[in-house]
Protein backbone atom coordinates (compact mmCIF):
# COMPACT_ATOMS: atom_id res chain seq x y z
CA UNK A 1 0.00 0.00 0.00
CA UNK A 2 1.10 3.70 -0.86
CA UNK A 3 1.88 5.75 2.41
CA UNK A 4 -0.22 8.50 2.62
CA UNK A 5 1.29 12.37 2.59
CA UNK A 6 -0.26 14.00 5.84
CA UNK A 7 1.57 16.07 8.13
CA UNK A 8 1.44 15.49 11.68
CA UNK A 9 0.19 17.57 14.31
CA UNK A 10 2.93 16.67 16.83
CA UNK A 11 6.25 17.26 15.86
CA UNK A 12 7.35 14.83 18.06
CA UNK A 13 4.66 11.87 16.87
CA UNK A 14 7.06 9.31 16.36
CA UNK A 15 8.74 9.20 19.52
CA UNK A 16 4.83 9.20 20.97
CA UNK A 17 4.01 6.48 18.79
CA UNK A 18 7.39 4.34 19.73
CA UNK A 19 6.90 5.05 23.18
CA UNK A 20 3.14 4.20 23.02
CA UNK A 21 3.79 0.99 21.16
CA UNK A 22 6.46 -0.07 23.59
CA UNK A 23 3.67 -0.09 26.41
CA UNK A 24 1.23 -2.91 24.19
CA UNK A 25 2.51 -6.13 25.92
CA UNK A 26 0.63 -7.71 23.19
CA UNK A 27 2.77 -6.71 20.44
CA UNK A 28 6.16 -7.78 22.59
CA UNK A 29 4.13 -10.94 23.22
CA UNK A 30 3.73 -11.82 19.89
CA UNK A 31 6.93 -10.21 19.02
CA UNK A 32 6.25 -8.06 16.89
CA UNK A 33 8.54 -4.59 15.61
CA UNK A 34 8.25 -0.94 14.03
CA UNK A 35 10.20 -1.37 11.00
CA UNK A 36 8.99 1.95 9.48
CA UNK A 37 6.68 4.99 10.60
CA UNK A 38 5.78 8.34 9.27
CA UNK A 39 2.92 10.53 9.41
CA UNK A 40 -0.36 8.69 8.95
CA UNK A 41 0.95 5.55 8.43
CA UNK A 42 3.12 2.60 10.02
CA UNK A 43 5.06 -0.84 8.72
CA UNK A 44 5.64 -3.65 11.37
CA UNK A 45 6.99 -7.04 11.18
CA UNK A 46 6.86 -10.41 13.34
CA UNK A 47 7.22 -14.01 12.42
CA UNK A 48 5.39 -17.35 12.70
CA UNK A 49 5.11 -18.37 16.61
CA UNK A 50 3.54 -21.67 17.49
CA UNK A 51 2.25 -20.34 20.43
CA UNK A 52 -0.52 -18.05 18.40
CA UNK A 53 -1.83 -21.08 15.85
CA UNK A 54 -4.98 -22.24 15.08
CA UNK A 55 -6.03 -25.67 14.33
CA UNK A 56 -4.68 -26.33 11.33
CA UNK A 57 -1.09 -25.07 12.39
CA UNK A 58 -1.46 -21.83 10.72
CA UNK A 59 -1.14 -18.57 12.36
CA UNK A 60 -4.53 -17.52 14.31
CA UNK A 61 -6.87 -14.77 12.81
CA UNK A 62 -6.90 -13.30 16.28
CA UNK A 63 -2.99 -12.95 16.15
CA UNK A 64 -3.46 -11.67 12.72
CA UNK A 65 -5.97 -8.93 13.74
CA UNK A 66 -4.10 -8.21 16.71
CA UNK A 67 -0.99 -6.89 14.48
CA UNK A 68 -3.13 -5.08 11.76
CA UNK A 69 -5.28 -3.33 15.15
CA UNK A 70 -2.55 -2.48 16.07
CA UNK A 71 -1.10 -1.02 12.88
CA UNK A 72 -4.19 0.55 11.81
CA UNK A 73 -4.33 2.03 15.52
CA UNK A 74 -0.83 4.30 15.26
CA UNK A 75 -1.32 4.87 11.74
CA UNK A 76 -3.86 7.35 12.94
CA UNK A 77 -2.17 7.78 16.40
CA UNK A 78 0.51 9.49 14.48
CA UNK A 79 -1.73 12.45 13.48
CA UNK A 80 -3.06 12.54 16.62
CA UNK A 81 -2.25 15.63 19.07
CA UNK A 82 0.01 15.03 21.52
CA UNK A 83 -2.52 14.72 24.49
CA UNK A 84 -4.88 12.47 22.97
CA UNK A 85 -5.70 8.31 23.46
CA UNK A 86 -6.45 6.34 20.74
CA UNK A 87 -9.09 3.74 20.83
CA UNK A 88 -10.16 1.49 18.29
CA UNK A 89 -13.75 1.49 17.66
CA UNK A 90 -14.43 -1.31 15.09
CA UNK A 91 -12.88 -3.10 12.11
CA UNK A 92 -13.50 -5.45 9.96
CA UNK A 93 -10.31 -7.88 8.34
CA UNK A 94 -10.61 -9.75 5.13
CA UNK A 95 -8.69 -13.62 5.66
CA UNK A 96 -7.47 -13.70 2.25
CA UNK A 97 -4.73 -16.56 2.08
CA UNK A 98 -4.11 -19.23 4.91
CA UNK A 99 -1.21 -17.53 7.31
CA UNK A 100 1.16 -19.96 6.31
CA UNK A 101 5.15 -18.29 6.18
CA UNK A 102 7.96 -17.83 8.10
CA UNK A 103 7.76 -14.12 8.17
CA UNK A 104 5.23 -11.52 7.78
CA UNK A 105 5.22 -7.55 7.10
CA UNK A 106 2.12 -5.28 8.54
CA UNK A 107 1.27 -2.06 7.21
CA UNK A 108 -1.37 0.52 8.42
CA UNK A 109 -2.30 3.85 6.74
CA UNK A 110 -4.44 6.61 7.71
CA UNK A 111 -7.42 7.04 4.42
CA UNK A 112 -9.53 9.47 6.37
CA UNK A 113 -8.34 11.98 9.51
CA UNK A 114 -11.04 13.68 11.16
CA UNK A 115 -11.43 15.35 14.44
CA UNK A 116 -13.08 12.29 16.21
CA UNK A 117 -13.27 9.63 13.70
CA UNK A 118 -9.95 8.36 11.86
CA UNK A 119 -10.64 5.29 9.37
CA UNK A 120 -7.59 3.51 8.56
CA UNK A 121 -6.50 0.62 6.29
CA UNK A 122 -4.33 -2.31 6.95
CA UNK A 123 -2.81 -5.39 4.90
CA UNK A 124 -0.77 -7.91 6.30
CA UNK A 125 1.76 -9.75 3.16
CA UNK A 126 4.44 -12.63 3.76
CA UNK A 127 7.79 -12.10 2.49
CA UNK A 128 7.21 -12.47 -0.39
CA UNK A 129 3.82 -12.97 -2.26
CA UNK A 130 0.31 -11.90 -1.78
CA UNK A 131 -1.45 -10.17 0.86
CA UNK A 132 -3.02 -12.46 3.33
CA UNK A 133 -5.02 -10.49 5.31
CA UNK A 134 -6.76 -7.04 4.88
CA UNK A 135 -8.84 -4.65 7.27
CA UNK A 136 -10.78 -1.50 7.80
CA UNK A 137 -11.00 0.54 10.98
CA UNK A 138 -12.32 3.03 12.92
CA UNK A 139 -10.38 4.58 15.61
CA UNK A 140 -10.90 7.14 17.71
CA UNK A 141 -9.31 10.52 19.03
CA UNK A 142 -9.91 10.47 22.94
CA UNK A 143 -8.67 13.78 25.01
CA UNK A 144 -9.16 14.70 28.72
CA UNK A 145 -9.74 12.86 31.70
CA UNK A 146 -11.15 9.84 30.35
CA UNK A 147 -10.02 7.32 28.14
CA UNK A 148 -13.63 5.95 27.15
CA UNK A 149 -15.32 6.62 23.96
CA UNK B 1 -27.32 -14.19 23.38
CA UNK B 2 -30.08 -16.89 22.88
CA UNK B 3 -29.05 -20.33 22.32
CA UNK B 4 -29.87 -21.14 18.26
CA UNK B 5 -31.47 -24.85 17.63
CA UNK B 6 -30.40 -26.40 15.15
CA UNK B 7 -29.89 -30.27 14.71
CA UNK B 8 -26.15 -31.18 14.43
CA UNK B 9 -25.38 -33.24 10.91
CA UNK B 10 -22.58 -35.32 12.98
CA UNK B 11 -24.27 -37.26 16.10
CA UNK B 12 -20.03 -36.87 17.36
CA UNK B 13 -19.85 -32.99 17.06
CA UNK B 14 -19.43 -32.30 20.35
CA UNK B 15 -15.79 -34.29 20.54
CA UNK B 16 -14.92 -32.86 17.47
CA UNK B 17 -15.22 -29.45 18.75
CA UNK B 18 -13.51 -29.83 21.68
CA UNK B 19 -10.89 -32.27 19.91
CA UNK B 20 -10.17 -29.04 17.11
CA UNK B 21 -10.29 -26.63 19.81
CA UNK B 22 -7.81 -28.19 21.77
CA UNK B 23 -5.31 -27.99 18.82
CA UNK B 24 -5.52 -24.33 18.86
CA UNK B 25 -2.05 -23.42 20.32
CA UNK B 26 -3.74 -19.85 20.61
CA UNK B 27 -6.63 -20.70 22.75
CA UNK B 28 -3.71 -22.53 24.92
CA UNK B 29 -1.60 -19.14 25.27
CA UNK B 30 -4.60 -17.32 25.62
CA UNK B 31 -5.79 -19.22 28.57
CA UNK B 32 -9.22 -19.75 27.18
CA UNK B 33 -11.83 -22.62 28.57
CA UNK B 34 -14.84 -24.07 26.89
CA UNK B 35 -17.75 -24.13 29.38
CA UNK B 36 -20.46 -25.44 27.38
CA UNK B 37 -21.49 -25.91 23.65
CA UNK B 38 -24.36 -27.40 21.73
CA UNK B 39 -25.12 -27.42 17.95
CA UNK B 40 -24.54 -24.02 16.37
CA UNK B 41 -23.46 -22.54 19.32
CA UNK B 42 -20.37 -22.33 22.02
CA UNK B 43 -19.73 -20.29 25.29
CA UNK B 44 -15.93 -19.82 26.38
CA UNK B 45 -14.34 -18.06 29.58
CA UNK B 46 -10.79 -16.40 29.97
CA UNK B 47 -9.00 -14.01 32.48
CA UNK B 48 -7.51 -10.64 31.97
CA UNK B 49 -4.00 -11.19 31.57
CA UNK B 50 -1.07 -8.45 31.10
CA UNK B 51 0.68 -10.54 28.49
CA UNK B 52 -1.96 -9.55 26.11
CA UNK B 53 -2.94 -6.11 27.23
CA UNK B 54 -2.78 -2.54 24.78
CA UNK B 55 -0.99 0.31 26.17
CA UNK B 56 -3.77 1.65 28.70
CA UNK B 57 -3.51 -2.02 30.36
CA UNK B 58 -6.96 -3.19 29.03
CA UNK B 59 -7.04 -6.31 27.40
CA UNK B 60 -6.20 -5.81 23.64
CA UNK B 61 -8.28 -5.72 20.60
CA UNK B 62 -6.73 -8.86 19.05
CA UNK B 63 -6.88 -10.66 22.17
CA UNK B 64 -10.66 -10.05 21.99
CA UNK B 65 -11.16 -11.03 18.33
CA UNK B 66 -9.02 -14.26 19.06
CA UNK B 67 -11.46 -15.42 21.18
CA UNK B 68 -14.48 -14.03 19.55
CA UNK B 69 -12.88 -15.82 16.23
CA UNK B 70 -12.86 -18.75 17.24
CA UNK B 71 -16.45 -18.97 19.65
CA UNK B 72 -17.77 -17.99 15.82
CA UNK B 73 -15.76 -21.38 14.31
CA UNK B 74 -16.16 -23.72 16.67
CA UNK B 75 -20.40 -22.09 16.98
CA UNK B 76 -19.90 -22.96 12.99
CA UNK B 77 -17.61 -26.11 13.08
CA UNK B 78 -20.85 -27.80 15.48
CA UNK B 79 -22.79 -28.05 12.64
CA UNK B 80 -20.14 -29.17 10.12
CA UNK B 81 -20.28 -32.51 8.63
CA UNK B 82 -17.38 -34.94 10.34
CA UNK B 83 -14.72 -34.44 7.22
CA UNK B 84 -15.24 -30.77 6.97
CA UNK B 85 -12.78 -27.98 8.12
CA UNK B 86 -13.65 -24.56 9.04
CA UNK B 87 -11.95 -21.23 7.86
CA UNK B 88 -12.59 -18.14 9.17
CA UNK B 89 -13.45 -15.62 5.53
CA UNK B 90 -14.14 -12.46 7.11
CA UNK B 91 -15.39 -10.75 10.41
CA UNK B 92 -16.12 -7.34 12.09
CA UNK B 93 -15.81 -6.13 15.46
CA UNK B 94 -17.53 -3.56 17.38
CA UNK B 95 -15.75 -3.03 20.58
CA UNK B 96 -18.22 -1.15 22.88
CA UNK B 97 -16.42 -0.65 26.09
CA UNK B 98 -12.70 -0.68 27.24
CA UNK B 99 -11.63 -4.74 28.25
CA UNK B 100 -10.86 -4.08 32.12
CA UNK B 101 -12.06 -6.78 33.57
CA UNK B 102 -11.17 -9.78 35.28
CA UNK B 103 -12.72 -12.75 33.60
CA UNK B 104 -14.84 -12.54 30.93
CA UNK B 105 -17.32 -14.79 28.93
CA UNK B 106 -18.01 -15.05 24.94
CA UNK B 107 -20.30 -16.88 23.04
CA UNK B 108 -20.59 -17.36 19.52
CA UNK B 109 -24.14 -18.43 17.55
CA UNK B 110 -25.20 -19.35 14.15
CA UNK B 111 -27.41 -16.59 12.86
CA UNK B 112 -27.53 -18.77 9.15
CA UNK B 113 -25.87 -22.11 8.16
CA UNK B 114 -25.36 -22.47 4.59
CA UNK B 115 -23.60 -25.66 2.71
CA UNK B 116 -20.32 -23.75 2.06
CA UNK B 117 -20.90 -20.05 4.19
CA UNK B 118 -22.05 -19.91 7.90
CA UNK B 119 -23.05 -16.37 9.43
CA UNK B 120 -22.30 -16.26 12.91
CA UNK B 121 -22.79 -13.97 16.08
CA UNK B 122 -20.34 -13.30 19.09
CA UNK B 123 -20.34 -11.45 22.06
CA UNK B 124 -17.91 -10.36 24.86
CA UNK B 125 -18.82 -9.71 28.57
CA UNK B 126 -17.77 -9.43 31.85
CA UNK B 127 -18.38 -11.99 34.86
CA UNK B 128 -21.12 -9.06 35.49
CA UNK B 129 -22.37 -5.89 33.20
CA UNK B 130 -22.86 -5.19 29.56
CA UNK B 131 -21.10 -6.63 26.61
CA UNK B 132 -17.79 -5.45 25.89
CA UNK B 133 -17.24 -6.30 22.29
CA UNK B 134 -19.62 -7.95 19.20
CA UNK B 135 -18.60 -9.96 16.28
CA UNK B 136 -20.44 -10.75 13.43
CA UNK B 137 -18.46 -13.21 11.05
CA UNK B 138 -18.67 -15.19 7.94
CA UNK B 139 -16.90 -19.04 7.96
CA UNK B 140 -16.14 -21.34 5.27
CA UNK B 141 -16.76 -25.24 5.18
CA UNK B 142 -13.60 -26.81 3.60
CA UNK B 143 -14.28 -30.51 2.73
CA UNK B 144 -11.50 -32.15 0.23
CA UNK B 145 -8.04 -32.03 0.08
CA UNK B 146 -7.62 -28.41 0.43
CA UNK B 147 -8.26 -26.28 3.44
CA UNK B 148 -7.56 -23.27 1.49
CA UNK B 149 -10.78 -21.70 0.81
CA UNK C 1 -34.88 -9.09 17.46
CA UNK C 2 -36.11 -8.19 20.98
CA UNK C 3 -36.20 -4.45 21.76
CA UNK C 4 -34.24 -2.89 24.37
CA UNK C 5 -35.17 -0.64 27.82
CA UNK C 6 -33.32 2.21 26.86
CA UNK C 7 -34.83 5.84 28.22
CA UNK C 8 -34.97 8.57 25.75
CA UNK C 9 -32.83 12.08 26.64
CA UNK C 10 -35.84 13.72 24.73
CA UNK C 11 -39.30 13.06 25.89
CA UNK C 12 -40.31 14.30 22.13
CA UNK C 13 -38.05 11.76 20.33
CA UNK C 14 -41.05 10.06 18.42
CA UNK C 15 -42.32 13.27 16.89
CA UNK C 16 -39.09 13.68 15.92
CA UNK C 17 -38.13 10.32 14.75
CA UNK C 18 -41.15 11.06 12.29
CA UNK C 19 -40.38 14.30 10.86
CA UNK C 20 -36.75 13.19 10.48
CA UNK C 21 -37.66 10.29 8.59
CA UNK C 22 -40.56 11.74 6.60
CA UNK C 23 -37.13 14.12 5.12
CA UNK C 24 -35.69 11.24 4.01
CA UNK C 25 -36.34 10.82 -0.20
CA UNK C 26 -34.65 7.91 -0.07
CA UNK C 27 -37.36 6.68 2.25
CA UNK C 28 -39.93 7.72 0.49
CA UNK C 29 -38.69 6.48 -2.90
CA UNK C 30 -38.17 3.08 -1.77
CA UNK C 31 -41.90 3.26 -0.03
CA UNK C 32 -40.45 2.45 3.74
CA UNK C 33 -42.86 3.17 6.43
CA UNK C 34 -42.60 3.66 9.95
CA UNK C 35 -44.67 0.73 11.81
CA UNK C 36 -43.35 1.04 15.63
CA UNK C 37 -40.77 2.51 17.59
CA UNK C 38 -39.77 3.44 21.13
CA UNK C 39 -36.45 4.40 22.99
CA UNK C 40 -33.35 2.83 21.25
CA UNK C 41 -35.28 0.82 18.46
CA UNK C 42 -37.42 1.01 15.43
CA UNK C 43 -39.86 -1.26 13.10
CA UNK C 44 -39.82 -0.54 8.98
CA UNK C 45 -42.20 -2.37 6.37
CA UNK C 46 -41.76 -2.05 2.84
CA UNK C 47 -42.49 -3.67 -0.58
CA UNK C 48 -40.68 -5.41 -3.23
CA UNK C 49 -40.57 -3.11 -6.46
CA UNK C 50 -38.94 -3.92 -9.63
CA UNK C 51 -37.16 -0.68 -9.78
CA UNK C 52 -34.88 -1.49 -7.11
CA UNK C 53 -34.05 -5.05 -8.16
CA UNK C 54 -30.59 -6.44 -9.12
CA UNK C 55 -29.94 -8.73 -12.24
CA UNK C 56 -32.09 -12.08 -11.04
CA UNK C 57 -34.91 -9.86 -10.11
CA UNK C 58 -34.63 -9.95 -6.31
CA UNK C 59 -34.50 -6.40 -4.38
CA UNK C 60 -31.08 -5.19 -4.56
CA UNK C 61 -28.48 -5.23 -1.93
CA UNK C 62 -28.08 -1.50 -1.95
CA UNK C 63 -31.95 -1.12 -1.43
CA UNK C 64 -32.08 -3.61 1.59
CA UNK C 65 -28.49 -1.39 2.95
CA UNK C 66 -30.43 1.57 2.57
CA UNK C 67 -33.78 0.47 4.91
CA UNK C 68 -31.21 -0.97 7.70
CA UNK C 69 -29.42 1.69 7.52
CA UNK C 70 -32.16 3.98 8.07
CA UNK C 71 -33.58 1.44 10.66
CA UNK C 72 -30.14 1.76 13.01
CA UNK C 73 -29.56 5.53 11.89
CA UNK C 74 -33.55 6.23 13.82
CA UNK C 75 -32.98 3.50 16.35
CA UNK C 76 -29.52 5.88 17.49
CA UNK C 77 -31.55 9.23 16.42
CA UNK C 78 -34.50 8.39 19.16
CA UNK C 79 -31.59 7.69 22.30
CA UNK C 80 -30.20 11.52 21.07
CA UNK C 81 -30.97 15.14 22.54
CA UNK C 82 -33.12 17.14 20.96
CA UNK C 83 -30.55 19.19 18.92
CA UNK C 84 -28.35 16.22 17.94
CA UNK C 85 -28.12 15.08 14.09
CA UNK C 86 -27.34 11.57 13.31
CA UNK C 87 -24.80 10.42 10.59
CA UNK C 88 -23.71 6.78 9.72
CA UNK C 89 -20.07 6.52 10.05
CA UNK C 90 -19.64 2.62 8.85
CA UNK C 91 -21.99 -0.28 9.00
CA UNK C 92 -21.40 -4.38 7.61
CA UNK C 93 -24.55 -6.10 6.24
CA UNK C 94 -24.52 -9.89 5.94
CA UNK C 95 -26.84 -11.12 3.21
CA UNK C 96 -28.26 -14.10 4.39
CA UNK C 97 -30.81 -14.93 1.92
CA UNK C 98 -32.03 -14.12 -1.43
CA UNK C 99 -34.16 -11.17 -1.26
CA UNK C 100 -37.20 -12.74 -3.51
CA UNK C 101 -40.28 -11.95 -1.12
CA UNK C 102 -43.37 -9.50 -1.48
CA UNK C 103 -43.02 -7.88 1.55
CA UNK C 104 -40.01 -7.20 4.24
CA UNK C 105 -40.06 -5.96 7.75
CA UNK C 106 -37.13 -4.09 9.20
CA UNK C 107 -35.87 -3.47 12.80
CA UNK C 108 -32.79 -1.54 13.77
CA UNK C 109 -32.12 -1.77 18.01
CA UNK C 110 -29.63 0.12 19.68
CA UNK C 111 -26.25 -2.24 20.95
CA UNK C 112 -24.19 0.66 22.94
CA UNK C 113 -25.68 4.03 23.57
CA UNK C 114 -22.44 6.93 23.80
CA UNK C 115 -21.93 9.86 23.88
CA UNK C 116 -20.35 10.40 20.49
CA UNK C 117 -21.09 6.79 19.08
CA UNK C 118 -23.71 4.19 19.01
CA UNK C 119 -23.77 0.85 18.16
CA UNK C 120 -26.58 -0.28 16.28
CA UNK C 121 -27.52 -3.47 14.96
CA UNK C 122 -30.23 -4.29 12.22
CA UNK C 123 -32.24 -7.04 10.59
CA UNK C 124 -34.80 -7.78 7.93
CA UNK C 125 -37.40 -10.40 7.80
CA UNK C 126 -39.55 -11.25 4.90
CA UNK C 127 -43.54 -11.66 6.12
CA UNK C 128 -42.91 -14.93 7.55
CA UNK C 129 -39.63 -16.91 7.79
CA UNK C 130 -36.03 -16.32 8.24
CA UNK C 131 -34.07 -13.41 8.37
CA UNK C 132 -32.58 -12.16 5.01
CA UNK C 133 -30.03 -9.87 6.21
CA UNK C 134 -28.85 -8.52 9.06
CA UNK C 135 -26.29 -5.20 10.18
CA UNK C 136 -24.17 -3.81 12.67
CA UNK C 137 -23.39 -0.02 12.32
CA UNK C 138 -21.91 2.90 14.07
CA UNK C 139 -23.64 6.02 14.32
CA UNK C 140 -22.33 9.62 15.55
CA UNK C 141 -24.22 12.15 17.41
CA UNK C 142 -23.21 15.56 15.94
CA UNK C 143 -24.15 18.57 17.67
CA UNK C 144 -23.28 22.54 17.47
CA UNK C 145 -23.28 24.13 13.69
CA UNK C 146 -21.79 21.20 11.24
CA UNK C 147 -22.94 18.31 11.06
CA UNK C 148 -19.77 16.97 9.19
CA UNK C 149 -18.36 14.17 12.15
CA UNK D 1 -7.84 2.89 -7.04
CA UNK D 2 -5.23 1.58 -8.75
CA UNK D 3 -6.38 -1.21 -11.24
CA UNK D 4 -5.47 -4.99 -10.57
CA UNK D 5 -4.10 -7.06 -13.41
CA UNK D 6 -5.87 -9.97 -13.78
CA UNK D 7 -6.78 -12.70 -17.00
CA UNK D 8 -10.12 -12.81 -17.40
CA UNK D 9 -11.26 -16.40 -17.86
CA UNK D 10 -14.07 -15.64 -20.02
CA UNK D 11 -13.09 -13.30 -23.02
CA UNK D 12 -16.37 -12.52 -23.43
CA UNK D 13 -16.56 -11.03 -19.80
CA UNK D 14 -16.92 -7.29 -21.36
CA UNK D 15 -20.67 -8.02 -23.01
CA UNK D 16 -21.60 -10.27 -20.02
CA UNK D 17 -20.78 -7.50 -17.30
CA UNK D 18 -22.28 -4.93 -19.50
CA UNK D 19 -25.40 -7.32 -20.21
CA UNK D 20 -25.55 -8.10 -16.66
CA UNK D 21 -25.23 -4.85 -15.50
CA UNK D 22 -28.14 -3.53 -17.82
CA UNK D 23 -30.26 -5.90 -15.62
CA UNK D 24 -30.16 -4.26 -12.65
CA UNK D 25 -33.47 -1.90 -12.56
CA UNK D 26 -31.89 -0.29 -9.28
CA UNK D 27 -28.68 0.80 -11.08
CA UNK D 28 -31.29 2.45 -13.82
CA UNK D 29 -33.47 3.41 -11.27
CA UNK D 30 -30.40 5.55 -9.47
CA UNK D 31 -29.06 6.44 -13.18
CA UNK D 32 -25.66 4.51 -12.97
CA UNK D 33 -23.33 4.60 -15.84
CA UNK D 34 -20.49 1.74 -16.58
CA UNK D 35 -17.41 4.65 -17.41
CA UNK D 36 -15.30 1.51 -18.31
CA UNK D 37 -14.05 -1.79 -17.37
CA UNK D 38 -11.18 -4.72 -17.52
CA UNK D 39 -10.58 -7.68 -16.13
CA UNK D 40 -10.92 -7.29 -12.28
CA UNK D 41 -12.14 -3.47 -12.22
CA UNK D 42 -14.71 -1.40 -13.54
CA UNK D 43 -15.56 2.24 -13.43
CA UNK D 44 -18.78 3.87 -12.23
CA UNK D 45 -20.70 7.31 -13.17
CA UNK D 46 -23.95 8.94 -11.34
CA UNK D 47 -25.29 11.63 -10.62
CA UNK D 48 -26.80 13.57 -7.54
CA UNK D 49 -30.74 12.95 -7.48
CA UNK D 50 -33.12 14.21 -4.88
CA UNK D 51 -35.21 11.19 -4.82
CA UNK D 52 -32.62 9.42 -3.13
CA UNK D 53 -31.28 11.75 -0.56
CA UNK D 54 -31.41 11.64 3.48
CA UNK D 55 -32.26 13.93 6.09
CA UNK D 56 -30.09 16.57 5.05
CA UNK D 57 -30.11 16.76 1.46
CA UNK D 58 -26.84 14.61 1.21
CA UNK D 59 -26.82 10.98 -1.08
CA UNK D 60 -28.36 8.58 1.27
CA UNK D 61 -25.85 6.20 2.12
CA UNK D 62 -28.01 3.10 0.68
CA UNK D 63 -27.83 5.05 -2.34
CA UNK D 64 -23.76 4.84 -2.14
CA UNK D 65 -23.99 1.38 -0.79
CA UNK D 66 -25.95 0.16 -3.82
CA UNK D 67 -23.32 1.72 -5.88
CA UNK D 68 -20.46 0.27 -4.45
CA UNK D 69 -22.30 -3.35 -4.54
CA UNK D 70 -22.74 -3.28 -8.02
CA UNK D 71 -18.81 -1.40 -8.25
CA UNK D 72 -17.40 -4.76 -6.59
CA UNK D 73 -20.16 -7.18 -7.84
CA UNK D 74 -19.26 -6.64 -11.18
CA UNK D 75 -15.21 -6.73 -10.94
CA UNK D 76 -15.50 -10.02 -9.10
CA UNK D 77 -17.99 -11.23 -12.13
CA UNK D 78 -16.23 -10.05 -14.70
CA UNK D 79 -13.26 -12.64 -13.82
CA UNK D 80 -15.80 -15.79 -12.95
CA UNK D 81 -16.29 -18.20 -15.79
CA UNK D 82 -19.55 -17.44 -18.20
CA UNK D 83 -21.71 -20.03 -16.95
CA UNK D 84 -21.39 -18.37 -13.27
CA UNK D 85 -23.76 -15.74 -11.62
CA UNK D 86 -22.60 -13.38 -8.61
CA UNK D 87 -24.31 -12.99 -5.11
CA UNK D 88 -22.91 -10.47 -2.17
CA UNK D 89 -22.27 -12.67 0.61
CA UNK D 90 -21.67 -9.03 2.77
CA UNK D 91 -19.70 -5.83 2.62
CA UNK D 92 -18.64 -3.10 5.13
CA UNK D 93 -18.69 0.25 4.06
CA UNK D 94 -17.34 3.80 5.70
CA UNK D 95 -18.49 6.89 5.11
CA UNK D 96 -15.60 9.58 4.92
CA UNK D 97 -17.59 12.66 3.91
CA UNK D 98 -21.30 14.02 3.26
CA UNK D 99 -22.09 13.00 -0.16
CA UNK D 100 -22.68 16.68 -0.95
CA UNK D 101 -21.86 16.70 -4.70
CA UNK D 102 -23.25 16.69 -8.35
CA UNK D 103 -21.40 14.06 -9.52
CA UNK D 104 -19.70 11.00 -8.21
CA UNK D 105 -16.95 8.18 -9.66
CA UNK D 106 -16.88 4.87 -8.30
CA UNK D 107 -14.06 2.22 -8.87
CA UNK D 108 -14.73 -1.59 -7.40
CA UNK D 109 -11.78 -4.06 -8.30
CA UNK D 110 -10.70 -7.14 -7.04
CA UNK D 111 -8.20 -8.04 -4.08
CA UNK D 112 -8.44 -11.70 -4.29
CA UNK D 113 -9.85 -13.80 -6.83
CA UNK D 114 -10.79 -17.57 -5.37
CA UNK D 115 -12.67 -20.28 -7.19
CA UNK D 116 -15.67 -19.72 -4.26
CA UNK D 117 -15.25 -16.52 -3.17
CA UNK D 118 -13.49 -13.08 -4.26
CA UNK D 119 -13.02 -10.14 -2.54
CA UNK D 120 -13.30 -6.52 -3.30
CA UNK D 121 -12.74 -3.52 -2.81
CA UNK D 122 -14.80 -0.26 -3.63
CA UNK D 123 -14.45 3.30 -3.49
CA UNK D 124 -16.41 6.70 -4.20
CA UNK D 125 -15.40 10.40 -5.68
CA UNK D 126 -16.67 13.58 -6.34
CA UNK D 127 -15.53 15.21 -9.85
CA UNK D 128 -12.88 16.68 -7.73
CA UNK D 129 -11.48 15.95 -4.05
CA UNK D 130 -11.12 12.86 -1.65
CA UNK D 131 -13.08 9.71 -1.46
CA UNK D 132 -16.74 9.72 0.61
CA UNK D 133 -16.61 6.03 1.00
CA UNK D 134 -15.10 2.91 0.86
CA UNK D 135 -16.28 -0.26 0.89
CA UNK D 136 -15.30 -3.95 1.23
CA UNK D 137 -17.24 -6.72 0.00
CA UNK D 138 -16.88 -10.96 -0.28
CA UNK D 139 -19.03 -12.11 -3.31
CA UNK D 140 -19.94 -15.56 -3.91
CA UNK D 141 -19.28 -17.46 -7.58
CA UNK D 142 -22.46 -19.56 -7.90
CA UNK D 143 -22.96 -22.37 -10.56
CA UNK D 144 -25.41 -24.62 -11.42
CA UNK D 145 -29.20 -24.74 -11.23
CA UNK D 146 -29.43 -22.61 -8.06
CA UNK D 147 -28.13 -19.08 -7.41
CA UNK D 148 -28.58 -19.30 -3.39
CA UNK D 149 -25.37 -19.91 -2.23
Amino acid sequence: MDHPTFKAADPQYEARVRASFGRQEMMRTLGVRITSLGPGWIELEFDHDERFTQQHGFLHAGAIAAVLDSACGYAAFSLMPDDAAVLTVEYKINLLKPASHDRYKATGIVVRSGRTLTVCRGQIEPDSGEPIAIMTGTLATVTGTSIQH
